[in-house]
């Protein structure tokens, strides 16, 4: 019998604000960082689990704190017990009442929750010898509902509702993952639209990217308008009238100020308006939805849980989903978010970039594929490229897609090296 | 010239969860807590900010390190200019692009931010020689609107609608002081209907309530509908038919459970149903609010900010706002949710107990009634008979009210002995 034995954290922070890489309207000084998990048991196999929370700086520490909150309930427990039951484990963990208070299901509590939930995945899958995708794919769609909380969820999406959506999808699932393995996954790239850039750097990076493969780039826009319109230009310039250009505006606007500043942007016939106001404000994001279609809004790297996605898109507030790697609580949760998506039927384009959000991100992506939405149509992953040497086993993106991966994990594991160089303080 | 030379921190606990006390359908066993904040100053009077979080029991030490990453923003800073500024500190400390990404807004590092907030409040008051209610019941419409950040409201509030408001309201704040210090602010009473209570303590306790001249109690529902409907019983036949019962679900129920209980508890005529839901589900409250009325919806001690609150009162979802001193922003963002309850014309009726939410929520529902809403018609403050002695300016509540504090400051401040003593590990 293997035992957890240690919860290990690591506060790793890179000094990416030197280089104004990942700066926009809201975040003009980021220094990517993880809030780092590792754990460690007693089998023979030298198997560990990784997982982290993404974050852009100070107060890195206090989400390792909030790791190490959860020691109690993870070690001395049995591994095959814990691994066996995941979805039992992500209940307990997200309704232990006093850390539930914290929150409740949202912030930093709620995010150290999700690292340790995607820890365990990551262990699970570097067991069966499987990429996570894989792993998640070949469940049965009754394994799959056991791992949801239906919780809250139950006006939108019954766990009847979940498992005919899974049952549905199943007949394709081996076709898809030979179509998966061969020709990967689609994405878009954020990279050459930050705003910290100057226009020599932007259309230098547009034309990598359409020279790369990408079908659409992605600005970031908010902090001025005539910028954003002379970056828009140069953009569409550079890239073309056949590349997909989608905008950004990190939480910058008001609702007023986003209908106002969409129609000023009118012109440039974009693929999305992301993020336009506050991502607590489902009603505020449904009156944008309104004004400024048919450009679709899309949300939800910063959205905190199900329970607002559910929101969201019962609100048709949304019509592009961005669910993130390490905001929620973990697989479970996302997996919840993703039936949410498949029963609504808006397509799901996670959000990535930072730190190791492309490695972990994919695998939830690939699996929605294969099997629960079965379609990649109007679907892609967003990709920086930014930081992935750091990972043992970095995102293979070439000629505009995602490859799926085929080493076992989550993808969330460190470099060892890459740890102890970025350690902070 | 005065700095602010020392931002300290504690983890206090109180184990609550040996008598049973504050125990409810979602939280059986909490330990009442609160990360506790001191700022320090090197001026001559000696005087200090005291600030908290309440919490119930673990993760309180992870709300500590909240604390603590505050402190670069705080300690070496002048004084005088913070207090006369504290709109512009609550934006700085909010729009820290770096920690906000913890949040956004919500969770820990939020309700972290509220406690320096309040401590600077407690502060300032300390220093002007009053209780805050009256501090801020006598700034001026212009200065209190500055106090607000209206970021994400203008759809539902704007600046110069609540100036509108304010200046509504000035003509009678000497006469509302008066009679508020005759005669005090309406309170009902949460003492007797914990969960974990028998059925002989809920009858003493209703007995005692009633003698004490509360005219509202309040019972915890949601664990088991027979539990609920034979307490029910008890409560209404000591208490008689005019005292007022509500019913509190902590979150309990998904949206059709909700409809449902409350419908097995028509009977009982009801004053509200508090916390049906998620504090997420704006739009499942509406649907519950709905399907239950005339019974109205309560809800707020865990809704995580001011946006959030302003979709509640866009969507018809509540019926009673249930401010909290410590789970948003502090006592600046309090005010942007009694403008906003002000603009539906929605009563507030402040969520407390807990440890010292009586002492500091009375503070802004007396500031309410003097210069914002200007009546206590409908409204009252939770009490909860824990606690109190440990802090150095206890509640004064007799015949069923508070009265207003007269002591300097905020209320916040815990009496160092028992800090020393329940200073947690």
């Amino acid at each position: 019998m293997a035992r957890l034995i240690a919860l290990q954290t690591h506060d790793v922070r890179f000094p990416t604000s030197q280089t104004l890489d990942g700066s926009d309207a809201m975040n003009p000084d980021p220094d990517y960082s993880a809030a780092y998990l590792r754990l460690r048991t007693d089998a023979d196999d030298g198997l560990e689990g990784h997982g982290f929370v993404f974050t852009i700086g100070r107060g890195n520490d206090v989400q390792v704190a909030a790791l190490r909150a959860l020691e109690d309930h993870l070690v001395g427990r049995d591994v095959d017990e814990l691994l066996a039951d995941l979805g039992g484990v992500w209940r307990e963990l997200v309704h232990d009442s006093q850390l539930r208070w914290l929150g409740p299901e949202k912030g930093i509590m709620h995010m150290a929750i999700g690292a340790a939930v995607n820890a365990l995945w990551d262990l699970k899958a570097k067991r069966a010898g499987q990429p996570l995708w894989q792993l998640l794919a070949g469940m049965t769609p009754e394994e799959i509902v056991d791992l949801v909380d239906f919780r809250y969820l139950t006006d939108a999406l019954t766990r009847e509702e979940a498992l005919a959506i899974l049952r549905a999808a199943e007949p394709g699932r081996a076709e898809r993952e030979a179509t998966l393995v061969r020709e990967g996954y689609p994405a878009y790239t954020t990279t050459p639209g930050w705003l910290g850039y100057d226009d020599d750097k932007l259309a230098r990076l547009c034309r990598e990217a359409v020279a790369e493969g990408f079908a659409q780039i992605k600005l970031k826009v908010g902090g001025d308008l005539d910028d954003d319109v002379r970056r828009l230009r140069i953009a569409r310039e550079v890239c073309g009238p056949d590349v997909r250009i989608a905008v950004d505006a990190n939480q910058r606007w008001d609702v007023a100020d986003a209908v106002r500043w969409m129609d000023a942007l009118k012109e440039f016939d974009l693929a999305w308006i992301e993020e336009p106001t506050s991502p607590d404000d489902v009603l505020g994001h449904a009156a944008i939805a309104k004004a400024v279609a048919p450009v679709p809004v899309a949300t939800g790297e910063h959205t905190a849980n199900r329970v607002l996605f559910k929101q969201f898109l019962q609100a048709d507030a949304l019509g592009i989903l961005q669910l993130d790697a390490t905001r929620v609580a973990g697989v479970n949760e996302n997996i919840a978010i993703l039936l949410l998506a498949a029963k609504f039927g808006v397509p799901v384009c996670p959000h990535a970039g930072g730190v190791g959000l492309c490695e972990a991100v994919q695998h939830l992506a690939m699996f929605d594929y294969v099997a629960v939405s079965g379609t990649t149509e109007g679907r892609m992953i967003e990709f920086v490229d930014h930081l992935h040497e750091h990972f043992v086993t970095p995102v293979d993106v070439r000629d505009g897609r995602y490859h799926a991966p085929k080493s076992p994990g989550a993808g969330t594991e460190m470099l060892a090296e890459s740890i102890v160089e970025y350690e902070h303080g």
